[in-house]
């Protein structure tokens, strides 16, 4: 498991890094004895900071061990906060500098406190200045990953994937959605599977994220864009924070932890702006349909080709 | 008391407004009726956005009536919590385009939930280049406020202040801190006074707050800075956003209640950056002593001069 996981995180920073061709990821290696209370453990957060098409981006594997399972770590099983446990999990945001390439989000956990164990994870997407196609092949990736495990995992963790992502002060998804699973194990009911088929699903979920985005920032990355579209870019950068900091399990997960603030708070954008009016609503007009919190657009019956 | 808080309001927009010279502020005055499970009430939310000496900066007056009082609203008397009440406040943030002037942030409000009132305020300064002269200013006018009140006000506030604007996951104060009350009436231990005292005690923090604010703006106007200082700006504004987001019971109290996002977001700095060291260790060696969190610095003992 954590072999793989670090494969995984070197797959992504190879990949994200060629692609941006300015910069590497800067990989900080870390370790903490537990302080009783505290939380023990190691990992490996890779950074790329101030790139070519990347504006800031993080891919982070840790394995943590702690003595009290935080309460932010398992929505769906409250019985188990308190419990000793074990977190392997790798983490990854990409804050493309261009808006017309959206932010991506992936992560994959696995937990086990005592006798209980359970998987967590998917990917979605913030764009700034839509494509449908885009949209569409992102989708198909989710459903590609999900498809040789259940034939109605991609719609259950799409729905799952629209209701986390929500920025319920806004009435906003946080962008076009993606999958997302929590408590993942032999006992999920309709979904559960034994141990070694979590596994290689959480495997799929990683290859088809960095394929997908792969694809997509590749597609993007000459378009041209100006000030205006920049300038709308940091203004929706701004909900991704309010989202991270007000909303996200794992950035909570982290914090309560008392974990390390700056790779946990590795998925802020480098900068973003707020105002007391969108600063523009013909590209409002654009983004907003495509975030389709519980609409339940279906991406793959659509008609639209590859980017 | 209405009449007295739309008073400050105008006041503070009448001299940041001057001040800032470019830019007045714009009021947006909004009413909302209740929709049962929902917030009621009205108020005017005056924004100043890309002035010359304030890069954003709002002062908003809210006087709402709810049917359910927020967990947010009174961590102290978790009892009141589901109450009706109503709320009266001013609040108000300014995001200054120089590094070498601080953000700053006042806030007054007034409570009912059937027989039991309270006000609450306070306010506090966050420099990012300090001076060791307008964290003295600041605090002899927080110490000027209180002392009227009761001879051990200010160090209780203070107090308060300190613990109140503290961010666990970085180990640091927000700022240099200042004052910070809540849930002060008739009954508070120590410090309990009738209702007019309150009310004149909250007055006096608002007149404090525009005194020391605009004397510490005025005088740090003209200093020159760089891209340097500017980035370094934009960094520690991204710990504002932090605060407030992760930690401000203001703003979880706003969001939690549905009120107007954007208002309720009007604390959010204009632009803020985050990266994963800091850009500047002199810079930070320069403030991080100021952030003198439970370490109980005596500002009033200092022998500095007025800036």
């Amino acid at each position: 498991m954590r072999a793989c996981l670090g494969e995984l995180q070197d797959a992504l920073c190879a990949a994200f890094g060629a692609a941006d061709g300015a910069r590497g990821f800067e990989k900080d290696a870390w370790q903490r004895t537990g302080d009783g209370a505290g939380l023990a453990g190691e990992g490996i957060t890779a950074v790329l900071e101030d790139g070519a098409l990347f504006e800031r981006g993080g891919v982070a594997l840790s394995d943590v061990r702690g003595q009290k399972l935080p309460p932010a770590a398992t929505a769906r099983n409250p019985h188990l906060a308190g419990r000793s446990y074990r977190a392997l999990g790798v983490s990854v945001v990409m804050h493309p500098r261009s808006p017309q390439i959206p932010t991506s989000h992936m992560n994959v956990r696995f937990f086990s406190a005592g006798d209980v164990w359970w998987f967590g994870g998917g990917f979605d997407l913030t764009p700034y200045l839509p494509y449908e196609e885009d949209v569409v092949l992102w989708h198909r990736a989710a459903a590609a990953a999900c498809a040789p495990f259940h034939a109605e995992l991609y719609a259950e963790l799409r729905r799952g994937c629209d209701e986390y992502f929500f920025l319920r002060h806004r009435g906003e998804a946080r962008g076009v959605g993606g999958i997302f699973f929590d408590d993942l194990n032999a006992g999920t009911p309709r979904f559960g599977m034994p141990w070694e088929r979590c596994f290689e699903f959480m495997r799929a979920v990683g290859t088809q994220f960095l394929g997908a985005y792969g694809q997509i920032a590749a597609a993007r990355r000459a378009l041209p864009f100006g000030e205006r579209e920049r300038r709308y870019q940091l203004y929706r950068r701004g909900r991704y924070v309010e989202f991270n900091l007000v909303f996200d399990r794992g950035t909570l997960f982290g914090l309560q932890s008392g974990g390390r603030s700056d790779a946990i708070l590795m998925s802020m954008p480098p900068l973003a702006r707020w105002a007391y009016r969108s600063p523009d609503a013909e590209l409002d007009a654009r983004l907003l349909p495509f975030l389709t919190h519980g609409r339940g657009r279906d991406w793959l019956a659509s008609g639209a080709g590859q980017p």
